[in-house]
């Protein structure tokens, strides 16, 4: 067991298998010292975060969504370094998008899920640039959809 | 003519000439080994790709129009690499916005149109991370707007 | 006072000090020579934008709103180079989301605001690939919302 999977049993969190990209594309590319890893949604979690935030889901329900979008990318990462993860340097950006109305304002909030997860798995090399934005729909009609890049040593 | 447009010619797609960015930006960047392509949406193509994907225009509609904001990705590729296919590395990441309503959950089968593509037209070197998701309204009303990055020999 | 500042004071913008990232993420992260600036939204400027462009805000108040996007942008990458404009090398790509209802389609008009900005900021090295799209909602209400990157001298 290596310290990110550790760290983050701790917080009751357990990495899940990388899931698959379903159709003609793939869960991450290496460029590089970089890794864009593919939107990934909350599936593989504890339940099925579908709907739109603030209507279907809680804020709370929607930053556990984003947190499971974290975890997802994480174990996208964990084999782009074929599990070695003193090869991860950074994660160095996310791309959030929450599933929700057109009144909705908390979409920092979702993210901080994603963004919190991030931080508690691998500390100061957890702290990147992101964007959170409003959706008005996602594929599959789940909560949130979290990409992002990492730096790693090729 | 180049292994990438025979290629295309086979599946019934002609390369167009790489679309002008209209205002004070440019339809791409050359970064080091990336090439950052601005979002290109479906003009040059058989028709006319505008209205809600699920409303004004079927999932297939959508899927072509998404393939043709491909081509244009590729168009401006070329150009990036001075019509020299070879320097072409690999897509490694598209970015794919489907203006639809709030209850469309289809983003990714649309977004095939677009990863369709580029892997008949580039094979394996085609294949590239993703996001999907919609957009409540595009530019101009198209239906489809994907970004890229690519790796190219500079 | 460096050439940028002197620039942007001749066209009558002033740099503000750089947006502090609220929650658990970072404004900016630098990797090799890229700088990826995390979302910015339009404060610290004449007023305060919020709500939707064509709705509650003209054409001209998001045109504004995304110019003070692109402001804290700038703001972000002086602090990357540690002040030294020199070491910027170039504005790479800008993704640009406006806050808008399904019906609106001048999202470019809109993204002009920031792209223009740019470019009387930094001149050529302005000049960079961009998306434009629509969000139905962003956080805290905010009219645009924009990230960044960016290429430096490390």
């Amino acid at each position: 067991m290596t310290s990110v999977e550790e760290t983050l049993a701790v917080k009751g969190y357990t990495l899940p298998e990388p899931p698959d990209a379903l159709f003609n594309y793939v869960p991450y590319v290496v460029s590089g010292n970089l890794v864009f890893v593919a939107g990934q949604v909350p599936i593989g979690g504890a339940r099925d975060y579908k709907g739109k935030v603030g209507v279907d889901l809680t804020l709370e329900e929607g930053q556990e969504a984003a947190a499971q979008c974290a975890l997802n990318l994480l174990a996208q990462v964990k084999d782009a370094v074929g599990g070695d993860w003193i090869r991860l340097q950074r994660c160095v950006k996310l791309g959030g998008f929450v599933n929700s109305g057109p009144d909705f304002t908390d979409q920092s909030v979702v993210l901080n899920g994603a963004s919190d997860l991030m931080v508690d798995a691998l500390g100061e090399a957890g702290r990147h640039a992101r964007f959170a934005v409003s959706a008005p729909s996602l594929p599959a009609g789940f909560a949130v959809e979290v990409d992002g890049v990492f730096e790693i040593v090729p």
